[in-house]
């Protein structure tokens, strides 16, 4: 049995969506259990509208609520009693395995790294979303708070993100490319130029040199290093020119009576293609290299996604992500 | 008369696209006169297929060309006689008032900044291309080579911008904004943070604060600033996710019959919508703050963009583009 919490409290649809999303979890998957962590009475109350075996699901109460504006640092250590808080402290001292939140990314980045604690010899551990691509699905990593990241972190992001696409996705041999703004080796800025020649020498990746941005929604790439100020442009702008497109190919199809038979017509294809380049199907972002599994999924997810983030937890707990990510870096640390 | 220089060699369907594009230039805007630099016979051979008026376009011979994977510097340095070389000679000695060539960007930038030169007081010369957004455009300043900037660059890059969208695209007291990970203000990496004071003294801008990715295809800002690797990001992103999702949305259309027939009744309207997002309507991106007029276009222009590009020098001399950038950075020099 895997133990999940979910932040029930999390997120633009909680706790309806998050506590679907658990119910949903456990009625597809066997071999999980989830903890819904929040206000005991409001979480009761949505599950009561559900079926399910009703030793999977156990409520754990947590009185009060990080908003996402509220300046992390200071929520984490202030709101004891928080979901998030109480949430992480389940992973620390493991009652859960792994602990999905749809709420403040600041608050869950800092309470990974305070509460769950770096993994030994992970620098700094980095958020990575897998974003979708023509070919099937990229990682992103970092996408996380680690603005001016050095050199010694992106390759440990190289590090840890061939491990989990290998063990987790079960891509074979991952390609790693570092996103930069052309092909060739001597471009970049300060940090890729830096970077370029460490990742050439790493013996345990699969590294096939630069990548441009361009390149990425191809599939260029199986892990896409970059620091995480890029990778959060790179995962935003991802979103928002789908978003623009879409509503642009949907406002043509409406637009006058011909159009709209055609759409009619166009639009089961329609749904199911572009449904493989829908983010939610993924799951959410685990944060890497911490003594725990902690996954962040988009603030305005629903419950398929809940759902999916939380069966995600299951192959990076069966793999041993964390297992194999300690011994990749410290075996690397050893040779020093 | 507006004197344009065209590189015809420069560009993946040069020199066929680039001559289309000069002709069709003349052809429908009156005023501008077009100076084709590149092979002689090969132009001269091109030309022979149209029809134009003959003193509108000349002719001037250069017999290297710049490949886009040769070293910038080395290749502006050594190919005095090369179709960049020779066209921003022209502009340098006043014979043009602007040069266009979708050659390579590095040799471009190089070119602009060794043989046009930087207007006094400009620190960095950047590359800003439009951006098709939902409401219309948005300016993306950089996207050059200036990977690695100050402050101060990018506070000018803000002026620069907010000029030419007055300007040239007469939007009246254009929204500027910073690229950034969250609209806080105190969010990004040190650039941002260490520019973001800087931008809210400046009076001369109307600057609005951060801008999250997500938010510029949304055309959430006209003046997009940020540093050249992150444009860069932005601006290759862009056409990749673009080109991702109309491919897929095209192969929907074509999945079975009753698609194919919706596909049919959708095109008209479909084609019309999806025109406005297409960047080669907006002809090139400016090097601004040049001693003259530098426009690099797509790589992959046809005559289209071309045109587009060679109609879009005639706003920015008439409306002297240089002459106030000159001015607005100058004056604030004499203020220190």
């Amino acid at each position: 049995m895997i133990k999940v919490a979910v932040d029930a409290m999390g997120g633009d649809y909680a706790p309806g969506e998050m506590v679907a999303g658990a119910v949903d979890a456990v009625n597809t998957q066997p071999g999980i259990q989830v903890i819904l962590v929040g206000k005991e009475d409001v979480v009761n109350a949505e599950l009561s509208k559900y079926t399910y075996e009703k030793d999977r699901i156990q409520v754990v109460n947590a009185t009060e609520v990080i908003a996402t504006e509220e300046p992390p640092v200071n929520a984490i250590r202030k709101k004891k009693d928080s979901s998030i808080v109480v949430g992480m402290n389940l992973v620390k001292k493991k009652e859960a395995d792994a602990f999905v939140s749809a709420g403040s990314s600041g608050a869950i980045l800092v309470g990974g790294q305070v509460i769950v604690g770096r993994s030994k010899g992970v620098e700094r551990p980095p958020l990575a979303p897998l974003i979708p691509t023509e070919k099937g699905v990229s990682l992103l990593i970092d996408c996380g708070a680690n603005v001016d990241a050095r050199p010694s972190h992106l390759v440990q992001f190289a590090r840890m993100g061939s491990i989990y696409m290998e063990n987790v996705m079960h891509i074979k041999n991952p390609r790693v490319a570092i996103v930069n703004i052309g092909a060739e080796e001597e471009k970049g800025n300060a940090l890729v130029k830096e970077t370029f020649p460490l990742l050439k020498e790493c013996r345990d990746i699969n590294f096939i040199g630069s990548i441009e941005a361009r390149e990425i929604p191809h599939g260029g790439a199986d892990v896409i290093v970059c620091e995480a100020f890029v990778g959060n442009v790179i995962l935003k702008l991802y979103e928002g020119v789908g978003a623009t497109l879409l509503s642009k190919v949907k406002g043509a199809m409406m637009s006058d009576l011909r159009s709209k038979i055609g759409a009619l017509l166009v639009k089961p294809a329609l749904k199911a293609t572009l449904k493989s380049f829908d983010a939610s199907r993924y799951g959410g972002a685990p944060l890497l290299g911490l003594n725990g599994l902690v996954v962040k999924t988009h603030g305005n997810s629903k419950a398929n996604e809940v759902k999916n983030s939380i069966i995600q937890c299951v192959a990076f707990k069966e793999q041993g992500i964390n297992e194999k990510i300690r011994e990749s870096l410290n075996a690397d640390r050893e040779h020093e």
